[in-house]
């Protein structure tokens, strides 16, 4: 097993409010193991390009005082996006490309690198799962991790993905908040609000937890596990309208119809370098059209956008520990000669919340998609069931961080009036 | 001088973050003089149809034990969005529509009104004026008193507009923040980001204080008071990529072409009932569609739309205090004998920040815009000067309430990597 000395990190894929505390807790665990860490710029691409970070000189407490303070790791885990830099860069197969991959051979020996670590979503276990694959057939004994990261949950081998937390609290928080904005002049309306989730409803799910807070909002929940009905759609909203004024939908960028097509057109629709769909966003521009046909109201649509993948204000401490804690248990993996595993979390409790760190073999995980299994979703396929909420609930948590008027990491308002509190 | 035992408080207008802060402001301090409080529901508009709310019986700690809790004024405080709802309703003027005033006088003395506090912006403020005017031409000794809000921080008469602290930090948190995102991939991009402000600019202005962190963002902000010029924009841009990858632009939602006409074509154009432009929105996508036009990279627009009036999870606590204040104020007004005037800030000193209330009337300041004036707007038009800065810097401050790694009300990042921190 190699004497590990020399850590190589990466960021890849969108990034999250809470990539940069997993990128902290890699640091900071090096640095108590004595280990020497660099940072891929860019990602992959960008290491391959011959740009690094010298992490070691500018966070070990030791040798900062010219670049960052004392607190700095604190500091770099409280920053959203990528602070390295991230890339989307599918690595060709081995069999395929071979000077390719000795090309990453070379750079990591001239840099004296003992293991890697890369910290992203689907595509980056790609990446994690191809590298060790060509190390193992060319027995070379570096190890790779990976630490996930997606706001989107989609990841196979972890209860739930660092970054999700985060940017389902925002999603909560600000359902919460526009509903209230939404009915204040006591007139029909209907609000689309479009959350990300190319291929899972997760985040769209997420937004569940608005309406435990009494917030009678959202109303409706699209998620792309579940085909979209037009007919459907409308109808439900007249039948809401028979009871409330304000109607609020949230729409995952993901929905898709029975055929499988995006809602949108498909000459707004282009391949990204993995094959994903993307420009998917405009689904809420999309359903307030729709929706205009139908009923004669004022119809507003928001898109959340990267609003809700970098909204570090808004984080969850719940989310932000655990992001820390999967990036140091990455560097106790390399140290436990450990290669071509994802770190992950597995959930013991639901309450008191517990999780525990374990390793998963990439090659089962990767290019994989965890959808919101069906036992989570209602059975008019537009609400989810207590299963999910039972699941989401904690990872919005601040635990202690709460604030005067929160709750369960969401904040608390005042009871809506009632028809009859007048004269 | 009348005496005050029931006092009518309305909300009106678009809602704020903070405008009941205003409201719990009213209801602490009549109660604290032993008046009791109806609220209209709805603002005039609903009153006039009879629907009103026993704000005492609800609020009072005597009396809420069935309805709220102990902490429920507390609570209603940070609350987003009008609580009692609201209201776009233009009254006419009373010589030529008496019966509509004396429906309004029957409705009052039906329910013993004593005094009425009517909280909202320029429209709310020709409210107030036109209801004082038609008291004074019959003798009615109602006093009325306005309670300013609005985020545009568009009204005359007072230092600035609760709400608009709130949605300024919101702005300027927010583009620190999608900042940090937009240059995560390390490829050239443009994001447009589109505030509101129909006809002044301050919300975009507000932006300027995430440049101040340390951000190098935004880099141009277009407002309404600057006539928009296509051919120097698309040059700035260009200018900017000479020096940089991800280039940010704040657009107000009022930007302007120089003979006065929107962005947007005419026919998304419509009058709302105060005979402004509405659905003004949508600055964000034609000036990404125009960038498209010059630029070969990634063009993103993103539009903040109600989030940014409705973020009490972002609010100021500077502007939450002063919502309050202001609020306690009107009843104040009301019972040193005041009529016809709006309760308002002066500022005595921005270091340290200190503020006196007073009282304007109503006359000299309804139906007027308070614009950005030219010395806060810098020579290319694009940026503000430090005078807009000062008068910005402690309307965002968060004063003892700043979390962690916050400072003036905004959040610390970790300082970028720079060109030469690799190997």
């Amino acid at each position: 097993m190699r004497t590990i000395k020399k850590v190589l990190v990466g960021q890849s894929g969108g990034p999250t409010a809470v990539i940069n505390a997993s990128l902290a807790g890699v640091i900071r665990q090096a640095h108590e193991h004595d280990l020497k860490v660099i940072g891929m710029r860019n990602g992959i691409e960008g290491f391959l390009e011959g740009r690094t970070a010298n992490l070691t000189d500018l966070f070990h407490p030791a040798r900062n005082h010219h670049t960052y303070g004392k607190q700095a790791v604190e500091l770099l885990a409280r920053t959203p996006s990528s602070f390295l830099g991230s890339c989307r860069y599918k690595l060709p197969d081995y069999e395929k490309d071979l000077p390719f991959y000795q090309h990453l051979a070379h750079s990591l020996a001239s840099l004296d690198i003992d293991g890697i670590l890369y910290i992203g979503g689907n595509d980056s276990m790609d990446t994690v799962e191809k590298i060790s694959a060509y190390f193992a057939a060319n027995h070379t004994d570096i190890p790779v991790i990976g630490v996930p990261k997606t706001i989107d949950n989609d990841l196979e081998g972890t209860d739930h993905t660092p970054g999700f937390g985060s940017a389902a609290r925002y999603i909560a928080t600000v359902v919460q908040e526009l509903a209230r904005d939404a009915e204040v002049y006591g007139k029909p309306s209907i609000t689309i609000i479009e959350t990300m989730g190319r291929d899972a409803g997760w985040l769209g799910a997420a937004s569940s937890l608005a309406r435990e807070k009494n917030e009678q909002a959202p109303d409706i929940i699209l998620l792309p596990e579940v085909a979209f009905d037009e007919e459907r759609l409308i109808s439900k909203i007249g039948a809401l309208f028979e009871c409330k004024k304000s109607i609020i939908i949230v729409a995952s960028e993901g929905v898709r119809r029975p055929d499988g097509s995006t809602l949108l057109a498909k000459s707004k629709v282009r391949m990204d370098a993995f094959g994903h769909l993307a420009d998917q966003s405009g689904n809420a521009l999309y359903l307030a059209e729709l929706c205009q046909k139908h009923f004669d109201c004022k119809i507003r649509g928001i898109n959340l956008n990267s609003l809700q993948r970098c909204a570090i204000h808004a984080a969850s401490e719940t989310d932000l520990r655990e992001a820390w804690q999967l990036g140091a248990a990455g560097v106790d993996a390399l140290l436990a000669g450990k290669t071509a595993c994802m770190v992950g979390l597995q959930r013991v409790s639901d309450t008191p919340y517990q999780t525990e760190v374990h390793c998963v073999a990439v090659a089962e995980i990767a290019n994989k998609v965890k959808h919101v299994p069906a036992d989570m979703i209602s059975d008019d396929g537009c609400w989810v069931t207590e299963k999910a909420l039972t699941y989401l609930r904690p990872l919005i948590s601040n635990g202690n961080h709460e604030a005067g008027s929160q709750e369960g990491g969401l904040p608390v308002f005042i009871p809506k009036l009632s028809q009859n509190n007048g004269f």
